[in-house]
This record gives structure tokens, C-alpha cells and sequence, in this order.
């Protein structure tokens, strides 16, 4: 339906039409993944595989094997045939594909709520006498109200930095905001409402070099850019993988902890899983050692499961080649703004250049919020995002240049 | 191939042939219900429904919908459309039907751990001054880790009590361990071990009565015997859904808090979806109120989902039709135990006393390792526990008295 209506109204726009989009996704070597989902109905238009990552067919089919034959006939027994080791097991992949981690550095389990409080905690332990913890007022909600609540229990000084409100914490800021006491410097890598790409390795020498520690939330950039924590120096890290991973909603979340630290550094949620050997049941606890030590409780294998089919898919497309498609998708669409929406008052809410922008974009309307229910009402799914945005994300594997133009055609029909 | 062996080798044995155990099937009310479990080979005698409850029709089912139309369909739009409650009607469905909780003070989230470690910190820091938490030697293990963690952090005394080898900690066991300085009493309801029920009411009293609060784990209690929350005056409580809840491998877990604490208490994670208005997204956290406070990030919604199906089976069947079953079921082995073990060089490791113990049995002998992998080779699958014990978990909706028949006659098997 959103063809239909759009064809008409972008008729005016010589050589700005679906077929160059459509051109543009018969050249795209990525386009056949697509198959590999679920898409479901046709007309619906889905740009927002960064809040929900699309359902691998492998995963729907992984899932009923597991729910079937490993919940339903195996029962206990699959503790020991492979659930045991999903945690370290999906980690290591995700890890070495899409985040330049070595083995043994990251674990998948808990939220990222519940691993950010972790290894907030944790590092700021690290770092003995120093009083302050440096972040953005940007930043994820999550991230700052777990921040809050381990200052307020801590006593500690939440040091905020106001980043450029489109290119967010740059460098700069977070040099001035540091000094001897701070013990952390926590951001993210992707902004989630901006898409502003934070400089990993430039923010984590200066933090080094003040004597703090970085803690890195991953979540807007596992899968749509190419992370590199090792060579960076970042020291831990969180993320989410409901997102560009697609490992379904609420998927339990990555941390990772560079391996020189891991003897040092003690997370304060102290549960059998950390512990070594925890089916001894013994007295007192003891560190498993690697990223093992920093998990808690029994993981939700059912949620856990599907991560890994959506990270092998990713694995296969290689971070390459998806970002160069993430870069291609969010090119056209600012070409698309520049073109259809600043004529309507719009303004662009994310980075101009490429090489800053993760893979979402934020285009600003001061009737946003009711425009984003339009393009709801007519089957194009986006996010609102205060104050007056509507993001959209692209996902590499699995949106069209075709759903760029239709949705962004069918914001323009809306705003007309 | 079990029931031909133990056909041959208890025959020897008058009137407790394996027709009383079809009489007793025959007979019983709740025995309709294991249809619409999966079960699987009919070969395997199932007797771990403690460590993980079997897998339920409807939770199959149901699973299939929320990945294929829930995930795969309607992708972000379910979180609007019934995903973003599950955490709170969950655990109300719970909190009514199985713990005697009223609603608002039940949330499903979270792993047992993660949620002990929030209400153990809650409660801790509910007595300011008050420097001592107070635990049994024979807690399980994940709460006795988390707490000494906490106490690490916090500079705590855990103060251990020595409860009775097989009935646990008991009233008078409790109160030499308190004074004036106990913030907490932390205990399992069920001991996981011995299947002790430690007596709610009178510990809760005596606890109250120092000034300190309660913190109950009800992991093995949950579904398997009554637990009047309310009733006792319980403060704090927190419970495992894989086990007689049936939730499936890794399900979140439940946190229960006193309606009367929930505004003096704060949780130490402060993940967005324990925020008023997460998606407001706004500066500063703000508790949501009720439960809901206490959840910290996103539910794993596929490990979540499953919970509700068996938590309606249970609720239907009724608690107290469910705890005169599992009665039946653990007198029926301990029959078969002083008849067939106890010459064999057995000894209860549980009390004998129904009242007074859980839905499992223990078992102990010296050579309990290699019998519990005997066991497993033969098709029964029971659980060992340190030291030299075998437990079985007799779950009321799933386990047959010919189960418990057959189970009881492999393990005489192998021990003569």
C-alpha cells in the first residue's frame, strides 16, 4: 500500500525513484540473507531491526529442536550435552566476529542492565580512592540510572559530559571531565538516539592516561560496526544482542573483560555460575577464572539459544561487508532527507558523516511523535525517540535500499 | 527394560509388587494431568522434575506462536501488545496461586541469583547499623555465594548456622544466631538437599521479634508446597520457575516483596524497567512502584513465556491437591526405601516425617556416585548430591507411583 501512495507522490523527483533503489538491491551482495528471516507480511516495512532484530529462519527451527527434543526428551541431561557451555560458547563467537575480543573474554548472560551494574561495579572497585564516574547525558537510560544507583550506594560523583547534541562525547569532552579521581569512564559506542559514533580507542587512551578504566556499551554497535577491543585497549564491555545480532526480544546480553584484567577485577554478583565447579555445591566461593567468573545465575537457554544463529549469519556476512552496507543504507537515506524531508521542515539528528554514524539514522520534526504513529497506522515501523525524532534502523542483513525509500516516501506523504 | 529387571528382581517381595503402584496411578486424581506434558521415551523414568520440570504441551505451543508470530510477525509492536507486562502478570498468577502473595508483590525476572543479590542488598540495607546476615551451612549454593559477596562488600559478618543433617535449620537453631545485630535471615524454604521444610512462620516471627528481616528462597517450595507468604509475614522472597513450575532451562526467576517494604526498600541494579515511564527515557531514576521497582532490564521473553503454562496446570490442579500428591508419592518411596534400601546399606537423608519434607527424597549410601551413574545408564534419571547422596524429585504432575516404583527397584538393583 505504501508503494502504491508513495509512487505517486515522489513521481515529481526525476531519477530519485523506487527503481534506483530497487538497482540498488539487485547490486547488493548482502540482499540474498534476507531470505535467510522471517519477513513476514510484505506490506509491512520494517526499519527498526535495532530495537528488534528479525527472526533467523535457522533460530525458529534451532528453537524447536531445543524446546522438542532437548527441553522435552533429554530433559536434565542436556546440561551436560551443551547447555552448560552456550554462555562462553555464543561469547567466544560473538567476541572474535564482531568485536575483536580474544578467547575467554566474553560471556553472554544476564541483561545489559545486569551486566553494565556488574562491571560498573567492578571497575570502579578497580580503581581504589578515586570518587567519580564519567558519562554522558546521552547515554542510554539503562546505563545511566545503573550508574546513578551504584554512585548513590557508593557515595561516588556521576560526572556528566554534554556532548555535541548530534555528534555526541567527543574526545575533548571527556578529556576535560577527566582527573585523578575518576576511576571509570563509562559511554556508549553507537549513541542509540543520535547514531553518533564515539572515538573508542582516542577516549580510551585518555581515560588510560588518567589512570581510569572504560567501560564500553556495545549495544547500537555489535554487528552494524566494526568494534575492536583489543586493539583499542577498552577494558570492558557490555551489549546488547536483541539487536543487529537478532537474537530475539530481551536475548541475554555480552560482556566482555580484557583478559589482563580479569584476575584483578571481582563482580559483586557472587552466583554458582561464576564459581569454579559450581555442581560440587561446596563451601565457599571461587573464581571459575576467564569470563566465566563474571556469571551469575543459570542462564535462560531458551533465549540463549537463538543468539547464536543470527551471529553465525553475521559471522558469515563478515563485519566488512555489513558495514559498508550499513554506510550504503544510511547514505541513501540522508540523499532521501536532503531530498524529501528538509523541504518539510525536517532536521538530520545523526551525524552527516558515514564514518561517524552507526547504522540508524534520526531525522527531527517538531510533530515527530504524531508522524511516527502515522507511519505505525500505515505499516511502516519506526521509533520515536524524545525529544522529536524518528529513528530509523537499517539493518544490514535484512533492510532493502527499497524499504529506505518507501518508508522515508511514506514520512514525506505524512508530513505533507 | 527397567520394569522387566526389577519385575524379576523384587518379586520376592508380597504385596508390594509393582500393581499397587498401577493402583495407587489408578486412583489418583492429578494423574490426567501428565498428558499434557511431552514425555518423551517411554523408557525413561524421570525423576529430576526438581532440577527440571518437564516440558508442558501448552508451553510448547505457545512458544511456536510467540516465535513465528510474536518475534517473526509483529516483531517490536509485541512489546506493546502484551510482552512488556509478562514480568508483573506473571508473577502475580504466581504470587496468588503458589506463594499466597498479594498482587504487585510478585515480578518474574532475572535469574534466582540476580534476584537474591537485589533483595539480599535491599534488605541489608533496610537495618542501617545492623552489620550480621544469618544463613545455614546447608543454604544452596548460589545464595550462600551471593551472600558472602555481599558481606565481602559490605564488610558484613554471615553468620552460619549448623542446621540438623537431615531436618535443617530449625526455630531454636535460628534464634541462637540472632541479637541485636542480624539485619537479615536468609533461608530456603525446602532445603534442596534433605527436602527440609524449615518452619516459616516461627523463623519469620523469631526474626522479627530481633528486629531483623526475612529472605526466603522458595526454588524447591514453589509449587510443591503451600507457602502462605502473607500469612507468615514473610518480607523478602525469591524462587526458581525450572523446577515444579515447569518454566523451562534457565526461566527467569521470581523476587517477592512485602507490599508494606516496597517504599522503604531500594534494589541496587536501577535498570530502565524498574523506571516510572522507561521509555520517556527521561534524566534520573524514578522507581516505578510495586514490584516493578525491583525488576532492573529487559525480560527474556521467550524463557518467560513458557513460565505461564505450567503455572496455570499447577494453579488448576490446585496446591493443596498437589502437596497431598507429593506426599503420596514421597511416602510411597520412603515404604519402598525401608523395604529395599535400608538393607542394602542405605540411609534417609530426608526427614521422615511427611509434614516436614518437601517433594524429594534422599537417599544416601557410600557408593551413591557411582549408583546415581548406574542409575542414568539404565534410563532413570535422579540426581547425585554431595555427600554420598541420590535424590529424586517426585513432581506431582508428572511423576507416576510406577516411577517412583521402578526407580526405587533399578536403584535396589544396583546397590545388591
Amino acid at each position: 500500500m505504501t508503494g502504491a501512495r508513495t509512487g505517486a507522490a515522489r513521481a515529481a523527483g526525476e531519477g530519485d525513484g523506487r527503481e534506483r533503489a530497487e538497482a540498488l538491491d539487485a547490486a547488493d551482495r548482502l540482499a540474498p540473507y534476507r531470505d535467510r528471516f522471517v519477513t513476514g507480511d510484505p506490506r509491512v516495512i520494517y526499519l527498526d531491526g535495532n530495537s528488534l532484530g528479525r527472526l533467523p529462519r535457522d533460530a525458529a527451527e534451532r528453537l524447536r529442536r531445543v524446546v522438542d527434543v532437548e527441553w522435552g526428551e533429554r530433559l536434565v541431561r542436556s546440561w551436560d550435552e551443551g547447555w552448560m557451555d552456550l554462555p562462553t560458547r555464543i561469547g567466544d563467537l560473538i567476541g572474535r566476529e564482531l568485536l575483536g575480543a580474544r578467547p575467554g573474554e566474553v560471556a553472554v548472560a544476564d541483561s545489559t542492565s545486569v551486566n553494565f551494574y556488574k562491571l560498573c561495579v567492578a571497575g570502579v572497585e578497580a580503581r581504589p580512592g578515586r570518587r567519580a564516574i564519567v558519562t554522558d547525558r546521552d547515554n542510554f537510560p539503562t546505563d545511566r540510572y545503573v550508574a546513578e544507583g551504584i554512585a548513590r550506594a557508593k557515595g561516588l560523583e556521576l560526572r556528566w559530559i554534554d556532548g555535541d547534541p548530534v555528534d555526541g562525547p567527543r574526545p575533548a569532552d571527556v578529556e576535560a571531565a577527566l582527573d585523578g579521581g575518576v576511576a571509570l569512564v563509562t559511554l556508549s559506542h553507537v549513541a542509540y538516539r543520535t547514531s553518533a559514533i564515539a572515538d573508542m580507542a582516542a577516549i580510551t587512551a585518555l581515560a588510560h592516561r588518567a589512570g581510569a578504566l572504560t567501560l564500553w556499551d556495545l549495544s547500537h554497535a555489535a554487528g552494524s560496526v566494526p568494534v575492536d577491543l583489543t586493539g583499542t585497549g577498552a577494558d570492558l564491555a557490555v551489549g546488547c544482542t536483541y539487536k543487529y545480532l537478532n537474537g530475539g526480544p530481551g536475548a541475554p546480553a555480552f560482556l566482555y573483560v580484557r583478559s589482563e584484567l580479569q584476575g584483578g577485577l571481582r563482580q559483586p554478583i557472587w552466583g554458582w555460575l561464576g564459581r569454579r565447579d559450581p555442581f560440587e555445591m561446596a563451601q565457599g566461593f571461587e573464581p571459575a577464572g576467564g569470563a566465566t567468573t563474571f556469571l551469575s545465575g543459570t542462564p535462560p537457554v531458551l533465549s540463549l539459544v537463538a543468539v547464536e544463529d543470527g551471529v553465525r549469519m553475521l559471522a558469515e556476512a563478515g563485519i566488512g561487508r555489513l558495514r559498508a552496507k550499513g554506510i550504503a543504507l544510511t547514505e541513501y537515506a540522508v540523499e532521501l532527507f536532503d531530498r524529501w524531508l528538509v523541504p518539510l521542515g525536517f532536521t538530520l539528528g545523526c551525524p552527516r558523516d558515514p564514518a561517524r554514524r552507526g547504522s540508524h539514522v534520526l531525522f527531527r520534526h517538531e510533530r515527530a511523535r504524531k508522524l511516527y504513529q502515522g507511519l505505525l497506522n500505515s505499516g511502516v515501523i519506526a521509533d520515536y525517540r524524545e525529544p522529536q525524532g524518528i529513528r530509523m534502523g537499517l539493518a544490514p542483513l535484512t533492510t532493502r535500499f527499497v524499504d529506505v525509500h518507501d518508508g522515508l516516501a511514506a514520512l514525506a506523504d505524512l508530513a505533507s
